[in-house]
Formats: structure tokens, sequence, C-alpha cells
């Protein structure tokens, strides 16, 4: 399976900022790329990197410097995969079963609505990554006749976006990207009155 | 498969006071409980509730008032799962898969370092479902020589606690829960900016 992907180089992962800084974002950022791109390959994938410039990079890289959707847009050729470089949780075997799903589109939804990795097989579907893209990429496959598989799978739902996402990696991951967020003092706060579990740092 | 859902009749669901009524919440988290049981029977489980307290229940039901780890901890005679009341997105599928998979303990993860459902076929194992219960369980295991499976599902890593969670609900919803909220109606909120999508309230 030939698969995109996308990977911003200019100030990655904002949202993360009350925890790392810029240059730690980038840093953690081709981290998970690198863990991302080594699962895809792990999985039996190919995969491309569509970057926003350019960048030493180890896999394949090609640059298109206009927004997600147009970029990826103007290379589904099919059948191909999007797979987002901050699944930083994704396995071999949860790739495995979404390239390997039956479907003309198969989905890997994302937390919140996002579309975090999408296998297409069908000649006249497109992406939307604009607001809730799982809705969007459920009216397109409908308005185009694509059949629609969706996986359920927690590794894949989870993309490294807000503080809370760095939770789920330090009790998950198995990569590159877990040891350096281990390295960068990121760790789990205890959480006595109960809710789910957040992250605290250590500077020293 | 025996299968333990504890519910809590009082005061459930608070940190969704925000969106929903007392009276709201207490009737969404019996819609979720029923989704939840329904979804059990229909994997081939038998559903206990474990209620902190009597109340009117179309399945099987016993009372304990003390806390969860406690309660569930008297009544874990293997092989037994725990799955919690608030999995609104659990499919027969996905309970299938905990249910059939190899291992002294089977968890299904919760967002946040959770256990939203768990298999003990091991006579020692016992449950702490205090903080991060997770890794307590992870601990817990390797302390008796229990062998662990962990479940990558996303339909059981979502418990509906929080309001983010309703957009999961909303998306992926397929009983009768999704069918309350939409009739409370909460909708997802547009998202122009990015990011992940929430949700609002027209209380028209």
């Amino acid at each position: 399976m030939d698969v995109l992907v996308p990977f911003s180089v200019t100030a990655p992962k904002t949202r993360l900022a009350g925890i790392l800084s810029a240059d730690e974002r980038a840093e953690f950022a081709r981290t998970m790329l690198a863990d991302v791109c080594t699962a895809i390959t792990d999985s039996g994938g190919s995969p491309t990197v569509l970057s926003t410039e350019q960048f030493d990079c180890e896999w394949s890289l090609i640059t298109d410097e206009r927004p997600l959707t147009a970029a990826v847009n103007d290379r589904l050729d099919p059948p191909i995969a999007v797979v987002m470089a901050d699944l930083a949780l994704a396995t071999p075997t949860a790739l495995s079963t979404l390239f390997d799903a039956d479907g003309e589109v198969v989905i890997a939804p994302g937390l919140g609505g996002g579309t975090n990795a999408i296998v297409v097989r069908h000649p006249d579907f497109y992406t939307d990554y604009h607001d809730t893209s799982l809705a969007d990429h459920r009216r397109i496959a409908a308005e185009v006749g694509a059949t629609v598989t969706e996986i359920d799978s927690f590794r894949l739902a989870v993309d490294i976006d807000e503080p809370e996402d760095l939770v789920e990696l330090a009790l998950h991951g198995t990569g590159r990207a877990s040891t350096w967020l281990e390295d960068a003092g990121v760790d789990l706060a205890l959480q006595p009155s109960g809710g789910r579990t957040t992250i605290t740092r250590d500077r020293d």
C-alpha cells in the first residue's frame, strides 16, 4: 500500500505550547513522524512524506506548500492511504487492519471527528480535512457511491495534538516518541480526586 | 461470560453538569446502561448490574453501597468481566473481541488511563479503580503472575464522562443514548478554526 504522510515543518503541534517549547515541538513532531513511517514500513506499506517544505528525512519526500486538503487531493491516486504523522500510538498491527479492511473508503476515525487515517480505492473520492472531516468523508463517499468501512482502533483514534493526548502516549507508546517524552520529563500526574489522568513536566 | 456492570444511582455524570441538568444526567446514565447491557446480551454475555442502590431495572441487579473497587472485588469470581455502564459506543462486536481474547487478564483501556472493561480469569487478580487504574491493573497482574492482553478498541476506550465525549457519541453512537442526546438538542459545533469538534446545545 502506498501511504501519504502529510507533515507540517513550520510550527507544528502548537496546542502543546504550554508544555513543550517551539524547538521541542519541532523535534517531537519529527520523532512521531519517524515512528509512524516505521510502523507503516513494518506493516508492509510504503510511506511518502508529503511535507510543506524540504527537510532532511530518511523516507521518500515530496513537498507541497498548499493546505492539507489540496496537497492530498492532488495525489489521491487509488489505491492509496493517507496516515497522519502524529499517530504515535500506531502499530504495524493496527495499520495492517486498516490497510487490509474491505471497502472503497476505509476510515480510522480520530478523536473529535477527525480522519486520522484513510484508505481510498474509489476513483471519485476526495478528501476534505476542514472541520469535522469524518462527517465530510462519510458524506463525500455517499455522494460518489463509495462503500465505507470504519475501523475500531484506539491506537489509530488518538492523534497527539492536545496535552491530554500525551497521557495516552505515556501509557501506550512503544516507539521513539514515548521515549522522547519520558526523556523530556513529561510524566503522568496523580489524580487523587478521580477523573482522567493528566500530565506534568519535571524540567530539572 | 458473566459480566458485572457497576452503576451509580446517585448523582451520576457530574462532569456533564454544564450541559445536562441533574434529572437529565440520571436519565441519560440509565439510557447508556441500557445500551451497554443490551450490547453485552447481544454479544452472548450475561449482564448483572452492580448498583449503589435498588432501582427499577430490566436486568439482574445486585446492590452494594460501598465504593466501586470494594464492591467489584467481592464478586470477582473468575471467569468474569467488568464493563463500565457508560460505554455508550460499545457494540456486540467490540465486546466479543474483548470476551474472546486470550489472556488471564484482558483489558480494554479507557481514555486517560482508565480501565473501561476487563476480563479476569486468574484467581488472585483484584481490581483497583482509583487513579490511573490501567497502570494499577498492569502492576497487579504482574504481581500475581497473570498474563495480560490489552484490546485495541476505540469503541471501548471512550467512556462518556466529559462534554467532549458527547461528540464521540453523536458521531459514532448507534443505540438509545445517541438518540436521547439528539432529542435533548445536543449537537456538534462547527470548528472553523480547526481542532477537535465540540458540542453545543439547543434548548428550544
